[in-house]
């Protein structure tokens, strides 16, 4: 018992000066999310073979035996340290436990529940303390991302942290509909999404091209709706229940009126329009409306979600209500004198109608309503939660009027953004004019998967690395937000989130093996560390998808943020904003447009044999002329004290415009660069020149 | 239709004369398994976006509906052509369907069940017959074998193919009890086995360390027995579901009367010993014995069978049997009484009496049984089946007395044998003294994968490539046994398992990254190329494992038959096999010799600093030095004309000895090669020496 008492006074003694520390920005270490507060010591506690956890207090749930037994897997697994099979299994009564953990109470899955957590390590043991069973989880967390391996073993610094989030809201949308997603697709998401501590997934089940879930009472809905490819209730049970032991909630969102494809293709009656209708196999918004107008449709939602209330567990309900475009609806004699004799002069007032009786329905099943922005109405009783898709002013315009929200503007991790444009957005900066009262109201925030452009295989790709830093925005202090550090972070977070079974980082070799059908995939590797699927909705506008489309492709390996693009960028901005003679820099820039420009070479019989590669075959040769040019700059820059001038740069301004050109919807992302350092070699000024301006999303850091 | 005329046509006339061809070794191209009989044509047949298939025939049942889906996805994702949505959800009545599939009837799954097909390609299409939809699934994926993706695009050869199993029994055993391998591992590499044509998923669901199975009627069984990983009821069905779905049979194994910890651990009341007893956590033979002189063992029994018979709808289930030490019958005083009673002289003959009564009860429910060896009397129904883990003798011997069986001595893959030492074992070789009738009864085999040293991460790498050779053995001639063209089609066949999800190539890189926690894993890749798990027992004997030791060391990434070591191995044979002047052999020995040579110094910082990878610093080291003796002899051998002689010789033969030792469980596989170049180097009639010969098994090429 010495042990404990005497890391429980270190905890007091250190908080008392750690929270004047912690105002600043505190020390981040490798930990991701940052905590809120964090107070470094000066030695370090090993870990052997004997170490062990005790489970203390009433929060010693069977929840958190289990966390603690994922945690000992996590930590034998990473260190190769063999631990007994009691280590694992008595994990109460243990008074040698090197590791204490005291949870106070079980926690409630509910929106504002505790979170948070105190971890103290002394050279003498670790003493993680928690109100919540679901707190001492966050903690169990923090600890595996503490966990130092090096020539001393296995340690962990002296440090005491204090722990809690920001906002209470911190989700992950992952749309099922559009490509469905196996139920250990979920599970491993619902790991990762653990180590980082988010706590809502947000379960896109129902959309266009697929309804996703078991209906009992009403059976045509995934019988017709999903091609078979749908969760069944003991599935559902399933991910509620892993979820829940990794204290995330689970909202599930069967969007209505519009995007109703799915459910007017298994009941043609309830549509606005005639029908028949067919599950959707491209993209886009579609006509497809639920008919608001005729009361079977409320008495069928009355009887989908009984059944719905019941199967997940969450206080709210997800109800879509997103980009119904109304045709069907002005298109149909009924429903528009159903709106005139209503005096709904539009579509949006007919859906607050539809929202009403749709709230109405939820309710008496207990229930709380979310949607995206369009539900959104004065009137409405103020428990309901608006996602706002459109922005933070739709949100803070919300919040005025007294009404919750969370932020997804800006988290559309679908649209290929660099971590920090992510990174960077705040749901409640700084300097906003909200209230105290009114940001309040404002919960947090969720990145969305949205899944037109992602398989089972591709999807923990767009999701990871760059979640783990969105979740950092949703929890830690909005202090923290040093994007080099972010990045550095991140790169080690982003091998630890392996180990949950991710399968972001593995299956991209995987990918480039399979595409060139060979093992030595180096020099493709090196293409792709210079390439990044093109943003926003480019893709679709470049080739057309379906649902049955191949994502194997280069585009589909290639990772939003490629790292070596990026750190030639940094590189090459380091180099222009100094004095044009570091060393390292130059190194830098020359190693890489070294190793580019003679790719193509080496690349030439990967790609000249294999069919899926043709297309990016422009795109290597590109790369090769784009580091050519690149060179000379650098040699001019470097090597000569003239500057050749307009003449000279005009024509490259030219090549490097060509070489923005797609292919195989995916952009080169090492032509600003170029372009930059190509200015700066002809002409001081340069810079200024409207042709000199970087044109690349990527480049625009802060935007926000 | 002139097309499918023209098609059939072309099969009738190469048929009849490829017949003969076949009975020499067939071609191999990169098909594994092999087809039975291959006609090559001269041109080719080309895919594009209108590829489409045309299923026809009684057997164009749902399973061969899902099967050609899957295909034409495989299709897609490889060669990256995007088909129409309707391509994948029209299958039937399309005239202009470049692929026509007609199968007779649906298979049945049960032994023996036809799933022969005939596939021919032409320049005009391609024509895919069997006589079940399960031989049409077979012949799908050969087609898919077929594939050429060069600057040609994606074409078919012409060819002309009727192929049909060598054995009906061609099994796949997976232990999931010693570690629980979630649904989705058994799933990928169902897929994997179908790929290469395996028909049987022996389930090993029951052993001292898990029941893995939910039984509603003896709850305890699956409630204090498993830790709460197993498989439930719905899971169970959709694996047979998903299994039959791929024409594959699943066999479940209740392992009786021996390895009875679980069911003791739920049951106590049923043992030989008073107990209580705890879930195994480690490996070996236990004592824990069910008692079959007691009527409660067979009332329990019946209840136990009754429900899994109804849940396993195989003809057959396997009731282990095997490796009952009898120490607890012969400790029980009521036991060897009724063993004195009956006239046993020896535990085996109460075992007898046992698997009897057990016989009575499948049979009562309608199920064959099937056991290990030492299930095997005289006396009992020829309908049983004998699963030899003892040898081919033992099997014959069984056979000579009328009773099937199935082998799989020979195909331990857990024993990290390479893939050659299973590949030339062969359940029924051309020699053996077998009448054609007792022929007959030797059914085929099975790959046993027992679950020690694997977990869901790392079972794949055990799994496959190796298995697609075993698989070949049972279903091809026994007349393809070349080990070099195996070797070369298995490399091919590996990438393409990788397709399927199977994870055993994208996860040795990572477990890599995990260990060094580092992006550069090439040099940790080199030293992995050289060295293999030690074989057979003795990882177990080197270092005490259990339930919950890591499998996550250089141990568990490395793989059964290191590719470099072993190209190193041919090359040297090749070397001192020739005239010792072949340019090429020289350049590959020296260039292995010099990057493993330089290796250990790229590796210095990575193993210093990683506790996970400290136990194999020596070992690195050790490359290092048994390289360096290499190189010296190379160059004797190639830049010298004398012989150094025994003085020479001596300290280098125990130097290369000294390398043998094991480190971390895993041992160097390029002594043996660099052995035999230093014999070579020091006396030309070295190889005769005693210390000149090779040790490892790796080398024992043909030993069956």
């Amino acid at each position: 018992m010495r042990l404990t008492i005497s890391a429980f006074v270190f905890v007091s003694v250190l908080t008392s000066t750690s929270i004047a520390v912690a105002e600043e920005t505190p020390p981040t270490l490798d930990l991701m999310p940052v905590p809120a507060q964090i107070e470094l010591g000066t030695g370090f506690y090993t870990i052997d073979e004997d170490f062990s956890v005790n489970l203390e207090g009433d929060g010693a749930t069977p929840r958190l035996r289990r966390g603690a037994q994922r945690m000992l897997r996590r930590l034998s697994d990473r260190s190769a340290l063999f631990f007994e099979p009691s280590t694992f299994l008595e994990l109460v009564d243990r008074d040698d436990a090197a590791m204490t953990v005291t949870a106070d109470r079980a926690g409630g899955l509910a929106l504002g529940g505790d979170e948070s957590y105190r971890l103290a390590v002394t050279q003498e043991g670790i003493r993680l303390q928690a109100a919540t069973d679901i707190g001492a989880l966050r903690g169990l967390e923090t600890f595996l991302q503490l966990l130092t391996l090096d020539e001393n073993g296995v340690t962990v610094s002296e440090v005491v942290i204090f722990d809690e989030p920001r906002f209470p809201w911190r989700g992950l949308m992952i749309d099922s509909s559009r490509h469905f997603m196996p139920v250990e697709v979920i599970k491993r998401n619902l790991d990762g999404m653990a180590a980082v501590k988010l706590n809502v997934l947000h379960w896109h089940l129902v959309d266009d091209q697929g309804f996703r879930v078991e209906c009992l009472a009403l059976p045509k809905l995934h019988e017709l709706g999903s091609d078979g490819l749908y969760y069944t209730r003991v599935q559902i049970r399933e991910v509620i229940d892993y979820a829940a032991d990794r204290g995330i909630r689970v909202v599930p969102e069967f969007d209505l009126p519009g995007h109703g494809t799915a459910w007017l293709t298994a009941y043609p009656e309830l549509g606005s329009a005639p029908g028949p209708y067919e599950i959707e196999r491209s993209w886009g918004i579609f006509d497809p409306t639920i008919n608001p107008t005729i009361e079977e449709t409320y008495v069928f939602l009355d009887t989908f979600f009984a059944e719905m209330a019941a199967l997940f567990d969450d206080d709210f309900i997800h109800i879509g209500g997103d980009e119904n475009n109304g045709k069907h609806w002005l298109a149909n004699p009924e429903i528009v004198a159903f709106m005139e004799k209503n005096g709904y002069d539009e579509p949006l007032m007919l859906q607050r109608y539809f929202n009403e009786r749709v709230l109405e329905i939820l309710t008496s099943y207990g229930k709380r309503m979310i949607g995206w922005d369009e539900i959104f109405q004065e009137g409405l009783p103020k428990n309901i939660v608006i996602q706002s898709w459109r922005g933070r002013e739709s949100l803070f315009e919300a919040a005025r009027l007294g009404y919750p929200g969370i932020l997804s503007n800006g988290y559309y991790i679908d649209l290929i953004h660099p971590t920090d444009h992510h990174y960077l957005n705040d749901p409640l900066p700084d300097d906003s004019d909200l209230s105290a009262e009114e940001a309040a109201r404002i919960l947090g925030g969720e990145a969305t998967m949205w899944a037109e452009y992602v398989s089972s295989e591709t999807v923990d790709s767009r999701i990871w690395p760059r979640t783990a830093a969105i979740a950092e925005r949703f929890w830690s202090p909005g202090t923290v937000r040093d994007v080099a550090d972010m990045y550095r972070r991140l790169d080690h977070i982003s091998l630890q989130l392996e180990e949950l079974g991710l399968q972001h980082e593995r299956n991209r070799p995987m990918m480039l093996r399979q595409l060139c059908r060979c093992r030595d995939i180096a020099p493709l590797e090196v293409l792709l560390g210079t390439i990044e699927p093109v943003k926003v909705y480019r893709r679709g506008q470049q080739r057309k998808h379906t649902q049955f489309s191949p994502l194997t492709r280069m585009v589909d390996a290639a990772w939003p943020d490629a790292a070596p693009a990026r750190q030639f960028q940094w590189a090459v901005a380091s180099f222009l904003g100094g004095d044009l003679a570091d060393e390292f820099d130059i190194a830098s820039i020359r190693g890489a447009l070294e190793s580019w420009q003679k790719n193509d070479a080496a690349l030439e019989e990967t790609l000249g044999t294999s069919p899926a590669l043709a297309e990016i075959q422009p795109m290597s040769a590109t790369l090769t002329e784009v580091s050519a040019i690149g060179l000379d700059a650098l040699d001019l820059l470097t090597k000569s004290d003239a500057a050749p001038g307009a003449e000279w740069l005009q024509p490259r301004i030219e090549r490097l415009e060509a070489a923005r050109k797609p292919h195989g919807q995916t952009e080169l992302m090492v032509v600003d660069p170029v372009l930059e350092l190509v200015c700066a070699a002809a002409l001081p000024a340069s810079l200024k020149e409207p042709g000199c301006q970087p044109k690349q999303e990527a480049m625009a850091v802060g935007e926000h």
